[in-house]
């Protein structure tokens, strides 16, 4: 087996994922389970579910290094880690690493405070992924983490320098479960993709009226018909990401935009930025092993 | 007993309400229970827990009409009744009752399809109610009707001229209750009112940003103690019904503002109203008995 040098963990609310990562930050093995932090309690439950998912790997490389990022890190989570204050770089998240035990160390999170406070935990380390892999984002971009709570992070020369979060995904999953717009919808996951109706909910989400009252549209459309039951679920996705795009772009016209993690629904959002007239975003899988290499670098844990 | 010449039904998705009116459509008796239109299916369940609340009712006034409004008429509902056509008025509404069987009618609702079609139920005749109690408001007012669905609706000269819905009453409970902003907050209906946190929420709405990322400042406010776990609640819907009135105002400047139905819900809006620069609205509690009396009048049921 080539040289192990470091576990990276990306620990978050609902999943904890495992990487190995050997000599040049290459990821040798990779695994998953659902022991996620919002179903953990206690800091035994913690450890006995880095065991179940790693010890071997601990086992068989002795004194290997682990870092962390993510909701472990919350008042929540396994212990409670710092939230580094904007602008901050890599070098500042490296500085405030929590230390578990001799070998354990979780990454702080970032907190925007220029307006009312904003947080993120697990997104900073992709954000210094993203940025370690392609360093031209450095300089001016936007970089945007679609997810249950969206970010959108501005990157200045080489700090995140603020950053917004949008309850996107949970207000699409909210509405899709329990709302009265449910009602006239397919059960969950069994229509085809409407790439047509998302379109057209992003479109009404540049009317004026206000997100609450176009909401009730995804009502009124299916009632009378003039969308199918099984598009209802695209045209609310549409609209919830299309306001989530026209207030961020309203306030900042970024160099480039970069769009980060689940490759289908950073698709989502590339096809509905290219329909309101933004340049092809650039596209990034999960980056959070690059994000915890390199932090790890930073501070000769490998 | 007084002379009883109506047995006006408001029967909306969660309740049914019976009023016994007299010679002016004074109210004689008022009853109700929890036998909502989304409760029940098939016309026999309907017929039944119509005569579980006033079957005696009509057995001390023989040949008494009965006239209903609300989700009854939906296409879940009783029978479905037709939608009348913005721009409409009383009597547009009582050409199209829906006879459900000798004694029985159903009053239509209205859509408005000036745009996206939007839809109510129920509050066509609480409008009519409005304009029946204060003929004053039909030359030129804005009616808001407050609720899981809250509608505003624009009256000139006597007529529904158009309407929106706004599903502020439906998020409210949505993300208190499921959503990750509940776990900062105390059990439902547990904490005394905090007014400054709700005018704090209006004044949030009018910042840039959009709602989905105001709604997560509901989590960090909490999480940084900037608010009492106890006071989020109410930011939350001070951030709800600010985003709902700011997306009115922006469209209509009206004459005069009435509020039509829950006291406590009404009053909230007045206060955001208020606080918001707009003089103090009118305040009517339920209008539906006097709207089914208009229509009864109106089409010689009585």
């Amino acid at each position: 087996m080539a040289q192990a040098r470091l576990i990276a963990l990306d620990w978050g609310s609902t999943r904890l994922r495992a990487f190995l990562l050997g000599d040049g930050g290459e990821v040798l093995a990779t695994r998953q389970s659902n022991d996620g932090a919002a179903t953990l309690s206690g800091a035994d439950a913690y450890a006995g579910a880095l065991a179940d998912l790693v010890g071997d790997w601990r086992a068989d490389h002795p004194g290997i290094r682990l870092l962390a990022c993510g909701m472990v890190g919350s008042q929540y989570g396994w212990r409670e880690a710092a939230y580094v204050r904007c602008p901050a770089d890599a070098a500042a998240l490296a500085d405030q690493l929590l230390q578990v035990d001799g070998a354990l160390s979780i990454v702080p999170g970032l907190v925007d405070d220029a307006a009312q406070p904003d947080v993120m935990r697990g997104e900073e380390t992709q954000i210094v992924g993203a940025l370690a892999l392609r360093p031209e984002l450095a300089d001016d971009a936007l970089l945007v983490l679609p997810g249950t709570h969206s970010k959108w992070a501005r990157v200045k020369d080489g700090r995140v320098t603020g950053f917004a979060t949008h309850m996107t995904g949970e207000l699409f999953a909210l509405l899709r479960q329990h709302s009265v717009l449910n009602r006239l919808m397919p059960a969950d996951g069994s229509s085809p993709a409407s790439p047509e109706a998302f379109l057209k909910g992003v479109d009404a989400a540049r009317e004026e009226g206000g997100l609450a009252h176009q909401l009730f549209a995804v009502r009124t459309l299916g009632l009378f018909k003039q969308l199918g039951a099984e598009q209802l679920p695209d045209y609310l996705s549409g609209l919830l990401i299309g306001h989530e795009i026209a207030s961020e772009l309203r306030a900042v016209t970024p160099a480039r935009i970069a769009l980060v993690g689940d490759p289908a629904l950073c698709a989502r959002y590339a096809q509905a930025l290219v329909h309101l007239g933004q340049p092809e975003p650039l596209l990034l899988d999960n980056t959070a092993p690059a994000g915890l290499w390199a932090l790890a670098q930073t501070m000769n844990l490998t």
